[in-house]
Order: C-alpha cells, then sequence, then structure tokens
C-alpha cells in the first residue's frame, strides 16, 4: 500500500471522501499527471440532497447511490480504496488506513464531511433519535416509520395507536422541512387504502424548531411561505421549540412529553472526527478552519473542503453552509490549487458563487431563491424548479432515468416506491415501538430536566 | 386481536405467508363473504424467482418487492398483519402471534413457505456460507460479493486475491445456474473499468453439484445445454462434486481445499418451521405431508400449501417441486376447497398444470421448457422468453417499469444498477474476507473430515 503502482515521480495527490467536494476535486485533477488515491469509508457517493426521499421509502438508495469506482472509472490516474482513514501524520504525509498500513501523499484534500451533533448530549437526545446523514440512517428511518404504521395497525389501545402515528421532526432547515413534508405525504398516502384499523386522522406530524423562523439560510419572506405550504400539508410546526430530552416515549419541552414512537433528529451537524487528526483547533462545531486558499495553518499542501471546512468568506463573518455546491466548488478551487503549488505558483483564494438554495415541501410545492435572494419562488413553479435541478445533477448517475420514473409514478399514483421493511424480525420492533419497555416509563417522566 | 372487526357470523380464514401461495389465495376470496386474516413476517410480497438479481447488484430490493398490503388494499375483505406466527392451536382454532395474542379462525391456510437446509449439518456447511430466501440474505451476498472486489483491490498478497476473487456457488439447481451465471457477468463487467489492482482473468465463479448434471427439474438435454452455456461464460462447472466442509477460508472437497472468500449454499431448502406447529409427521425436507384436497390429515378445514407442503401428484411419486406456480394453482385451489367446505360441500382434489420451466444464464442465456418437456428453447430465444415471462409477472408490481428500464440499462450499457455496500462499517468485513482469523485457518485445514 505505501509504494502506489504509478511511477513514483508523480506527485501523489490522497483523498479523503467521495462525497460531491471529493469527487469534483478527484475530476478536476483527471488530465493531470499526478497520481491521486481517493479514500471512502462507502463504496458509493452519495446524492445526499435526496437521501430524505430514502428514508420517506419514495426511492430506492441504489436510485442515489453509485459506485465511486464507477464515476471515476475513465480516470486512469485515480484509485479508488474503500478504507477507513484512522490517523494523519502531516509531517510524515501519510494516512493510517483501518488495516494499519500507510497512504503516502505529496497533497492531501480532505473532504470527509459532517456527521449528525446532538451537542455533547447524546444521552438525552441521541440514544432515541434517528438521524439522517447515511444511507444506513436512512434506512433505519424507513424502518422505523413503516414499522409504527404495522405497529398501530395491529395496536387495540388510542393512545399507544395516537403515540406510533404520531412523527416528530426536529429541526426546521431545509432537511427537516423536507422530511416534514414528506412524512405529511407518506401517512396519508399509505393510509388511504392499505390499512383498517388506521385511522388517517389520527396520523400527526410535528416540526419543532428552536428558532424562530424556519430555513434559516433562506430569505425570511421563502421561510414564512415554507411554514404556510407546510400548514397546508397538516404538518403541525411549533417555532421556538426547544427539545429537552428524547426518550423511547417521546419528546420532552420542558416537562411537557409529547408521545411519539419516531423522532428524527436534522437540528445539527458537526464536522467528522477526522478533523481532529488535522492538528488545527476545531471550531465550535468540529469543523476545521481553513485559510482563504483552502490550506490549513502550517500546511499549504492539506486542503479542507466542504462540510467540514470552516471558511468564512472574505469580508463576511457567517462561515459558508454545508451545502452541495459549496462542496464542489471547494473541490475544484482546492484541485486548482494542488496544481499550482506542484507548479510553484502561489494559490489562489477561494470565492463562493451562490447559485441559489432550495427546499422541496410534499408533493408539488417547495421554496428556491437564486442571485441572492432577489429571485425567489414558492408553490408548484419552485416545485418544478427543485425537480429539474435535481434530475439535471442526477445527470452523472446511471439511474435518473429510474429515479424519474419512480417519481412520476409515486407522485402520479400516490403510491411509494420503496416501502420496504428489511432487516431481522421486524414484527419485534413493531412490537417494541408499540411497547417500549416500562422502566424507562418511570425514569423519563420522573426525569425531564 | 382476537375479535375481528368484520361481523362474526362470516367465516373467518387465516392466510398464514404472503407468497405467491398465501396471496393466490387471498385473492381467490376477494368476493366472498369471509373475513380473511392475512399474517406474514415480512410487510412485502418478494417476487422470490428474480431474488438472485438483488443479490448480485442487478436490482434493488424494492424492484421485486411490494407490500402485501398495497397488493390487497381494493380487498375490504382482508386484514393483512405483520406478525411472527409462533404457536397454531388445530383445536381451539387460533394461531398464537408473537405479541402472545390469539388470531382465531374457523379456516386456515398455512403458506409459509421453505428456508434453507444444510441438512443438519449448519455447523461443518451452514456457518460460513450464505442463503438466498430473503431480501435480507440477498443484501448479504451482495454486501460479501462486492466487498470481497473491493477487499482484493486493497489486497498485496497474490494468494489473498486469488481467495478473494474466487466465488463458490453450491447447488446446481435453477437458482445455482442462474446465480453462477450472474457472478460471471459481474465479476467480468466490474472488473473491466473500475479496478486498477485486479486483473480480470483472475476472478473464478466455481459451481459445485453433488449429482452428475444440472438442473435436476428439467429436460436432460436442457441441463446439457445449461452446462454448455455456463462454460461459455467461464463458469467452472464440477458435477459429482459433494462439498464436505465450508469454512472462512473456503470449500473442502475430501480433503482439498479450495480457497474461497464467498460460498453461496443453494443445494437445499426445507419447510419453514411452523410445519411443526401442525401436529403432523413430517417429510425429510420439513415439508408436511397434504391429502388430495390439500388440506392435512385430521383437519379438513386446514390446508398446506407452496413450499411448506409435499403433495404428490395422483399417480406420481415425486412431490411436486416449490415453484411459485405450484404454489400460485394451490393458493387458488385451497381458497375453493375453503368455500366449498363452507358451503358444505365436498373438497376436491388438487391438480397441477404445469406450464414449463427456465432458468437464466448470464446475460443473454437460458433454457426453458413448456409442454412437459417436448417444447424446448435454450439460447437468447429462451432468454427472451424468459425476459418475457418475468416482466409478466411483474405485471402486478408497481415497478414493471422500472424493472424493465434497470434491465434495460445493465444489459446494453453492461453496467449494475444497484452496486452498493450497505450496513456498517464495510471496510471491516472487508478486511475480514482478505485475512480470515488465523485460529480457524489451523482447525480448517487440520480437521478437513
Amino acid at each position: 500500500m505505501s509504494e502506489p503502482s504509478t511511477a513514483p515521480a508523480r506527485p501523489r495527490v490522497v483523498i479523503i471522501g467521495g462525497g460531491f467536494g471529493g469527487l469534483a476535486a478527484a475530476r478536476a485533477l483527471a488530465d493531470e499527471d499526478v497520481s491521486i488515491t481517493l479514500l471512502d469509508r462507502a463504496n458509493h457517493h452519495l446524492f445526499q440532497p435526496l437521501l430524505y426521499q430514502v428514508a420517506m421509502a419514495g426511492l430506492s438508495p441504489a436510485d442515489i447511490a453509485v459506485p465511486i469506482r464507477t464515476v471515476l472509472r475513465h480516470q486512469p490516474n485515480v484509485r479508488v480504496l474503500l478504507a477507513d482513514v484512522q490517523g494523519l501524520d502531516l509531517i510524515a504525509r501519510h494516512a493510517v488506513i483501518d488495516d494499519g498500513s500507510y497512504v503516502e501523499f505529496e497533497y492531501l484534500i480532505v473532504a470527509a464531511g459532517a456527521k449528525t451533533n446532538f451537542f455533547g448530549r447524546e444521552d438525552a437526545l441521541g440514544r432515541h433519535a434517528l438521524g439522517l446523514k447515511t444511507v444506513d440512517e436512512a434506512l433505519d428511518i424507513r424502518r422505523r416509520v413503516l414499522c409504527a404504521f404495522e405497529a398501530a395497525e395491529r395496536a387495540n389501545d388510542e393512545a399507544v395507536r395516537r403515540r406510533l402515528l404520531t412523527f416528530v421532526v426536529i429541526g426546521g432547515g431545509a432537511t427537516g422541512v423536507e422530511l416534514a413534508g414528506a412524512l405529511s405525504d407518506l401517512s396519508r398516502t399509505v393510509l388511504s387504502d392499505d390499512f383498517r384499523a388506521i385511522d388517517p386522522g389520527e396520523a400527526r406530524v410535528l416540526l419543532l424548531e428552536r428558532a424562530e423562523r424556519l430555513l434559516p439560510g433562506f430569505d425570511p419572506r421563502l421561510a414564512v411561505k415554507a411554514l404556510e405550504q407546510l400548514r397546508e400539508l397538516g404538518v403541525q410546526v411549533q417555532l421556538g421549540s426547544a427539545v429537552d430530552r428524547i426518550t423511547e416515549r417521546g419528546v420532552l419541552i420542558g416537562s411537557e412529553l409529547t408521545p411519539a414512537a419516531t423522532v428524527i433528529w436534522t437540528a445539527g451537524v458537526c464536522g467528522n472526527e477526522l478533523g481532529g487528526a488535522l492538528s488545527v483547533e476545531l471550531d465550535g462545531s468540529g469543523r476545521v478552519p481553513v485559510r482563504p486558499d483552502l490550506s490549513i495553518a502550517g500546511f499549504p499542501n492539506v486542503f479542507v473542503i466542504g462540510d467540514l471546512a470552516r471558511f468564512v468568506p472574505e469580508g463576511g463573518t457567517a462561515p459558508l453552509p454545508g451545502l452541495a455546491p459549496v462542496a464542489a466548488q471547494q473541490g475544484r478551487h482546492a484541485a486548482k490549487n494542488v496544481l499550482r503549488r506542484i507548479r510553484d505558483r502561489p494559490s489562489e483564494s477561494f470565492r463562493y458563487v451562490d447559485k441559489g438554495a432550495m427546499a422541496t415541501i410534499g408533493r408539488s410545492r417547495a421554496v428556491a431563491q437564486a442571485l441572492g435572494g432577489r429571485l425567489r419562488l414558492t408553490g408548484l413553479l419552485a416545485w418544478l424548479a427543485w425537480l429539474f435541478v435535481h434530475i439535471w445533477f442526477l445527470i452523472d448517475f446511471r439511474n435518473r432515468v429510474s429515479v424519474l420514473l419512480n417519481w412520476f409514478w409515486s407522485y402520479i399514483a400516490y403510491r411509494r416506491g420503496a416501502r420496504l421493511i428489511t432487516g431481522d424480525r421486524p414484527w419485534e420492533l413493531a412490537e417494541k415501538l408499540a411497547a417500549p419497555p416500562p422502566s424507562s416509563r418511570t425514569t423519563d417522566v420522573a426525569a425531564p430536566k
């Protein structure tokens, strides 16, 4: 592993992470005389903006994931390794991977991404909430939500059924808004014909947001529109609502318990743990502060990009948000700076070109903005724009036709494409959801704070 | 759970299993004045004949699975429950499900299916072999096979790489033949562009069969054709080859070890454990002997159908094979006999109408027979017939268009649709596949018999 198969004279570039940032960097180096190794813990690149559709049984994982090595198959200067990077030695210039072997580099681009953040309160918040950052987490949510419906169909007790059919989404950012809208759609659709004992009126979707508005990255007028559209869909939005505790029984706000079998957490992300291996002080969200050229202090050959980087634009105060376009643009920029370094030229500062943002709300509603908020769309028009942009970006995927058809079908026929409960012994999960262990009942109610 | 929501005067029919048999029975009772409860451990009906395509990353699980309650949504006299049947009381006439509650019946149709059978040698054969009966098992195989390629790309040692790229399929029935053909296709396709360190010539697919021929249910001439076609695809078929032991290191035949990281077992199935609850003596494969009308001895109101039933046709000696058409025909027949019993008429004997059998071999080859073997097809023509029949039967599924497109794409573009490694920490699996624990090495080699 320590010697690449290509000629050692070519500069070795290691890229950690095959997300939007890492892939963009690798592709930007396609025609260059470098030897690239891309390391990722998954074998697939994930079209993360649509992950909530997998969680909501609208798409299959394969519709939004493609093997990284397939994406890069025609780029002979890259080799892709499925590996977990467990350490970095920036002085000796190598990464240590899971089997203990070294992967050496002259240049390093770290694009390891973000993970769900419970702000140090894993015990109170994390243990019974579901995050949404990976395919497996999305499948977990799908399993839980579908099992809750199954358990509700079996339940004889009215209170139990109500709890099973209450779904709480915490966090009013784009992911939370999209999930809540899709959950409401799913409940209405699924409940319409398929069940016998469940009354459609019983399903509740709650969206809880700590701040006084939704969608912090968006124009405030769009946030209000999003709120209206969610309410039209029947989502109960509670702003200014900080959750104190999540238990098997539900969500505690102050001492008030909202019984719910399914709680999904989208209220925060933080940098991947690999940030800690970079000998730089991280910010409060575990992100790595980077210099204007995206390198880190003291190591002009080491770049950090995407969700893991804390990049504050010149003259700005807030760091750039963790969005796919930011990561992709930074990936291309880091690649360019690697090349400049190789050619002994000074690196250049990164400038983000904001192309806009969008969030979908259920089957035919969305909000979208472009040109720094000067162009704003809502409703069906925004949804069509959203659809177009997402299909367009899936163009690199083999399965855009399949995705289109799945959507088409699921929007037209009001059905869901991938309503599949996988994993061992789903009936036990259904049972557990219906009747959480009695011990936790007492604890939870007795210790709200 | 003990009282159905419908009027108790209507005869209650409980169907266990939502496979081809159970669904056919439920549908045959659609317009009848009965109250049906269908119990299944999964929430989905599975199009099992295509399960090997999921294992080989050609299709997503959702392409071949559909929620049982969606299939039956327009049939108001059925309710579907996700439940594990843990006991049956045929005298008191109820099933006991996982939460301890009873589901009562006047008529019972047991269609619980089959599971992988290691003939009582789980220790020697079952522990390191992968079965293929459920979606989760298919995903397991997919994960293992794709991880073996990933581990091979990382491996420095020639012998390790050879072992990782050796895939053994045990059992030369339809499933084994189809798997081996698809594996060979997958290896050739995957290896072509995507990897850097693997030499395509290294991948080996072995198909081991204990008997002296393949495809026992087929005309012998077709079995020979299948053998030829598999060999054209590069599959190494060994007939008359009985495996003595399967370990983490490979397969032992006598004392000869064939090193292989992936061993798939399709050499036998036996009846689901529920057969044991029917107070009837089971046959050697755990199947329930049924009478000509499909009911069991002593209980004219209890019917067993499909893979779980041992039905010997009148004048025949061999029981009917475990095939989807057998189960579906038996399902409809059992439903008809339930109705005859309700109306105090004598039940009728079941007669199987053999519509033929087919098995696909890789991308464009197959064997097919109809009219009791008088009509035989091989090669591309058989493959097209196979494609047509399978798409046709998927017509009940919402996703036939999506499946068609996936296939079309994967056959035309020589790519694979769902090459996704899911599950936690795939790099650890890759590592384990590359280096099985040293303790088992000694044991395995020292104790071949």
